[in-house]
């Protein structure tokens, strides 16, 4: 595989699975690809909840609107050109603020397959 | 570890190892924490040029500016929001545009370890 460049129209955006809020995600690179990670866009409604359980490590890169992340312990909130970062096996509650979101991520390892082994 | 939110201004921005231009990166999460991955920003002057063999998956997100990363079959230019996927092995040259740019970047492993290994 050589280098690739990434624009949020080369993903197709579906529902979050397992999800029936809002929030969308496409992945440009994944598992087809050789390699050891997921490169993907994400798109969130305004004021969504998803709750998820972290399979993978999982990077999230705001590049607009705001989000808000909580675990039991505490919550965060980044806003454009900020990352969260939500290490493997964190119980996660994504909060998208009124504006809504847009989000870059990247997994290692591949979160499809990591679902898929539940 | 539990959850992170990272800003830009978290992270000590220092020059590229091995290189003399205007060049800057600062890892936010690395080996020191223990995970598999590294999370860092970077800051690239106008018109400068970055030569390296990638160690590692390297994904850069590209928040403001635009660069273009070059390989001896082709050459991608990002701006925001767009990202530049550079697989493990690739030899590449990173040019910043008039603007400079500023980048968030993710690798797996972890790219100082990877170097230290050379």
């Amino acid at each position: 595989m050589t280098i690739r460049k990434i624009a949020i129209t080369d993903v197709a955006l579906e529902r979050s699975p397992g999800q029936d809020g809002d929030v969308f995600a496409g992945n440009a690179v994944d598992q087809r690809h050789g390699g050891p990670i997921t490169i993907g866009y994400g798109r969130y409604a305004p004021n969504q909840d998803l709750v998820e359980t972290i399979a993978v490590d999982d990077v999230m890169v705001v590049l607009q609107g705001r989000l808000s992340v909580s675990t039991e312990a505490e919550t965060v909130t980044a806003g454009p050109s900020e990352i969260v970062y939500m290490p493997k096996g964190e119980s996660v509650t994504i909060h998208s603020h009124e504006e809504g979101a847009i989000t870059a991520f990247v997994t290692y390892p591949h979160w499809q397959e990591a679902e898929a082994e539940h």
